[in-house]
């Protein structure tokens, strides 16, 4: 029976210490191909490339792991992986090590958690790992020990369709992480400031800045799982239909006059069509 | 009592005739505000810029009404907008009118769809709008229509709190559309192609091509509500969440091993991490 074959994306870039730790994490647990930004792309969420060409180098950052470097974003890297790159439907697809945390609301901005989702629609079992340490020299060691744990379950038992993880792990040694939760994303937000300062030429600049701000005190989100120790593991779909909203609006809304032949609302006459 | 504040964002840029358009629909029912990238931003899905300063400059494109044009992606115009712009919290965001479907999968690549994600994050009642058809010179006057529908009774009953919607016109004259269906999602998604060419120094690059195609044949979808000339209203949320998910894997994944003072799976030692 052929190994597993592991798509491998990250957004740091495909120099970052993350996805080298990832690449070393799961080497022996199939067949890796490596696609990877060729220069840092976090905060690019979903973003795709559609106004320009990409590039895709195929690199020797890995030993004799195949890997290719692209000019594009994180969700790029895997559409070009699944119709350029690999030979056939990979088995599983793992993003990161992402140097800093992406639970909460952090999965929608991420280009990390975007690769796997992407992956996910291309319908590739999915996980994207982050660290809880933003430094470039972060220990990747414990993260790499829950790597393979979840990794085996993955490929062993897997997870519904349409659906993808998001693993992010404390910033702790081994030995004092308390074990794994599976948690709902925590309904926590940044709130932003913006640095303002004027350029060389007197103009006005403006930089992004944040304060992270948790108002979930529940005890079964990945905020609370990280907070006290834990591997939070958070299973994610791209549905995102509310879908409790549909009957609110239906018996709340006042339809009346926007059906055909019957078009008229408030301060709205159909004559202002030409109709 | 002070007219409600609205804030009107989109991705193709502040010069595209949608937001125009969406200006025009929306500026006797509130005091607006507009802030919009500089340049279109299609398919920039959730992107923020974080590595680079962001310009924000005072537009006269709307008559009277305030303007910004800003050098970042849609969510950054959102940002900017709530910590910069805006002197109070804005009663309502409407986003677009964008040029081309969001309809289904499209939520998460969506410029537009993104920036009202945002501001809902921001707790700021939002909406998208999107004219399915891609022609500059496209005709935004059925969608006009419905954009007052939908933002009169967002501003007078609303919807439930930590959701927005997605709303998508379909191209027909307004006496033609049958009526509003409020939907969910269709779970379709784009089948990738990339275009193969060589540059003039004959190095290959890759230009994104891509079938958008539905294998979702329920009829309480966005798809089949636009292939019947309705207006789809999908309500959305942002918690990602997969909550059937987390039974599911509590019932079946095999966690001996991973509790504290106790790590050890399948292929990993503790001795590998030197603890």
């Amino acid at each position: 029976m052929s190994k597993p074959l592991i798509l491998v994306v990250n957004d740091d870039g495909i120099s970052a210490p993350g996805i080298k730790a990832l690449v070393e994490a799961v080497k022996d647990l199939g067949e890796i191909v490596v696609v990877a930004p060729d220069s840092p792309q976090s905060g690019m969420g979903h973003a795709i490339t559609i106004n320009k060409p990409l590039r895709l180098t195929e690199v020797k950052y890995f030993g004799d792991i195949k890997a290719y470097q692209c000019s594009g974003t994180p969700v790029d890297c895997v559409k070009l992986a699944v119709d350029r790159v690999l030979h056939r439907h990979p088995d599983l697809c793992v993003s990161g090590i992402n140097h800093g945390s992406n639970s909460s609301i952090n999965v929608i901005y991420s280009g990390t958690m975007s690769a796997a989702v992407e992956a996910s629609l291309e319908g590739i079992p999915s996980v994207g790992f982050s660290l809880c340490d933003y430094k470039h020299e972060a220990d990747f060691s414990a993260t790499s020990f829950y790597v393979k744990f979840v990794v085996n379950q993955m490929l062993e038992i897997g997870i519904p369709k349409h659906t993808l993880l998001n693993v992010n792990v404390p910033k702790l040694p081994l030995n004092e992480i308390m074990g794994v939760k599976i948690c709902r994303q925590a309904i926590a937000k940044w709130e932003e400031k913006y640095m303002e300062r004027n350029d060389p030429m007197g103009r006005p600049y403006y930089w992004l800045m944040g304060e992270f701000v948790n108002h979930d005190h529940g005890q079964d989100t990945d905020e609370w799982a990280l907070a006290n120790g834990y591997v939070s593991i958070v299973p994610v779909q791209y549905d995102l239909t509310s879908h409790h909203t549909i009957p609110y609006i239906n018996e709340n809304w006042k339809f009346t006059g926007v059906d055909k032949g019957n078009e008229s609302i408030p301060n709205v006459s159909r004559e202002e069509f030409n109709l």
